[in-house]
């Protein structure tokens, strides 16, 4: 029995994403369908690629990930399958797969062409039905990817924010806020304690300082902004009882500067 | 194995999807569910048959949809199983089935009045629960639609906009619209290539007037309203990076007139 | 097959719930899983309770019920798995059981302490993932939940506001209200019935009073408040084509009289 997991942009008010779920358990009624995200952002493709990095590995061996954020259907923009170690990805060349693809080199990437494995006459504007749904699918009967079309070597990736150290500080994005308000960064556990001795440290954000570096979210006094290492292993800065994200007025690619503190 | 697909005006923040679920689940551990909708309109009963009609073609066959708006539970309303050709709908008669039930012209209608089939003392407020879901977990197991109520030949039908042609121009609808602001129309392509040559015509719809016809959503300048044909195969008017929705100030039922381009 | 349910605080828009799944999924690849809710209350910890206990009894048999509302999460607050009568529970020991623990007299509490059922190297903010999503799985193979961890019988309570008879008046409170605006009492058919001849009482909240009790939502006038004993046996506050919610400015903890008409 396999898994093939479904996030888009779609929201779930529309017909859209069950409407791909009938699609996938007409080729494989035995496929176990779960939803991770539908509303994956149309405007920050990199805050998409993050959280379907940030899911993946919590998933059985052999999973499939369909994945739509697609604004360019039915234009030039490729579709693609990609196997990966232990999974497998389809969905559009649009960088959605950036940190994906970073986290599993070697990965097969194949451009999606053989129309054998696409419903008959797909429409312009709902590949995610008509090419992507049926391409799961026929990947979770085990159909080899390489079937489906030529590899290619090219993938389009987007520029990923680096960790930047200047003067001792640490300088890092926020990549998105959680339904909670919690700010989740690229700042990882590791280059933190590296550079930092435990809890000297403290984080400037927006016109925010924030010297409480605590181990889970109820230590922070209620409506105070706090850091803790996320459960990704990622700085992230939260607020007991509170929303981060309102209160440092959190935007898409918001920087955030880590420094000692001068005792 | 069987599918049940689910939609209703009920949202997913209350328990009452999940409920239902449990109570098919009892009946039928086999059966694999799916949501379509939890947002059908509670006030445009003819949104919400538009919304089904679109959906049922892409679910395996046997597929039994279970569909609930329903202000009229428990006074005198009925409430109807329908086989359809290749799939089965359950729920109640108030027009929910107007355009599967065109769309499946000699389908058997059954009034659900046995109460051997539903859950034990069905309340007057939830039939989805006590009734609709008992009976679809029944017909997936393959009992008979007959079993349960008499045959009847009047189901509400509620009036459907027909397309006009007028002094050469062609009268439509916008039928609902969707999470993305894209407006779905009643004007199929068929009509529109018989009446009008290729892209040589212009859309009035509220106080804009569209001369942009594509083949799909990222050849429009971004911002700005235009045509194609969505994938469903009806006239939609969207906007490239943008809400066609709000552009136009939509509204149900709203109208929209098609006329050739004067050179 | 077997059935898990997950009720949680965490949103749709989040990949915490599809995570999860795939957490349970990896362990008992055959489990049936169902959302419940994912908008339980942050705030108040007692309308979560409510829901979680109008919804169980429509599960199979042997239905393991994973429940996520946890501010406390990596701090003292102990994690509980509960054997009930037909199924069982997971979750935080903050009272969000309260109600289940009322209805379920004798059931086996235990304190999931055996790190050997958990994911390895737990983190401090994810429990739901790390130890409940596993823990659940495993009870869904049939593992013992007392190999889990040691016996306890001091779980968390909530006060549970109880009817009060004051001057022939019936006092109770207004427990939550659904996505229908409709407001769900503590007040039973059953107490009502006792105390009360049938419609002969009126009902005061906030500045509203509510003579008209009917059976079903349609034979209330439109727009207008009305009450009827609703799905799950409790007097329910509703508005026929409108949102009783809005009309008496609903607050959690409301309170709501019931005394007799003066004829």
């Amino acid at each position: 029995m396999s898994v093939v997991t479904l996030s888009t942009d779609f929201g779930w008010d529309d017909p859209y994403v069950g409407i791909m779920k009938g699609v996938i358990l007409g080729i494989n009624p035995k496929v176990r369908l779960v939803d991770i995200t539908h509303a994956l952002s149309h405007h920050h493709l990199l805050e998409a690629a993050f959280v379907l990095q940030s899911a993946y590995a919590y998933f059985p061996e052999r999973a499939i990930h369909l994945a739509v954020v697609d604004p360019g259907v039915g234009g030039g923009r490729r579709l693609l399958g990609i196997q990966g170690r232990n999974c497998a990805w389809v969905g559009p060349d649009n960088g959605l797969f950036t940190l994906v693809l970073t986290n599993q080199p070697g990965a097969e990437i194949v451009h999606l062409t053989n129309p054998q494995f696409f419903l008959p006459n797909p429409s312009n504007t709902f590949h995610g039905r008509d090419i992507l749904a049926p391409i799961a699918a026929r990947l979770s009967l085990g159909i080899p990817l390489e079937e489906m079309g030529p590899l290619i070597a090219d993938p389009v990736l987007l520029p990923v924010p680096e960790l930047e150290v200047k003067d001792k500080a640490l300088i890092g994005q926020v990549l998105w806020a959680d339904h909670f308000g919690n700010l989740m960064t690229n700042i990882d556990q590791k280059t933190l304690s590296t550079l930092f001795p435990v809890a000297s440290f403290k984080i400037n954000i927006g016109s925010e300082t924030i010297t409480a570096i605590h181990q889970h979210y109820s230590q922070g006094p209620p409506g105070h902004l706090m850091a803790l290492i996320g459960s990704s292993g990622y700085l992230e800065i939260a607020c007991n009882l509170g929303r981060a994200a309102e209160t440092v007025g959190f935007e898409s690619g918001m920087v955030l500067k880590v420094e000692v503190v001068q005792p």
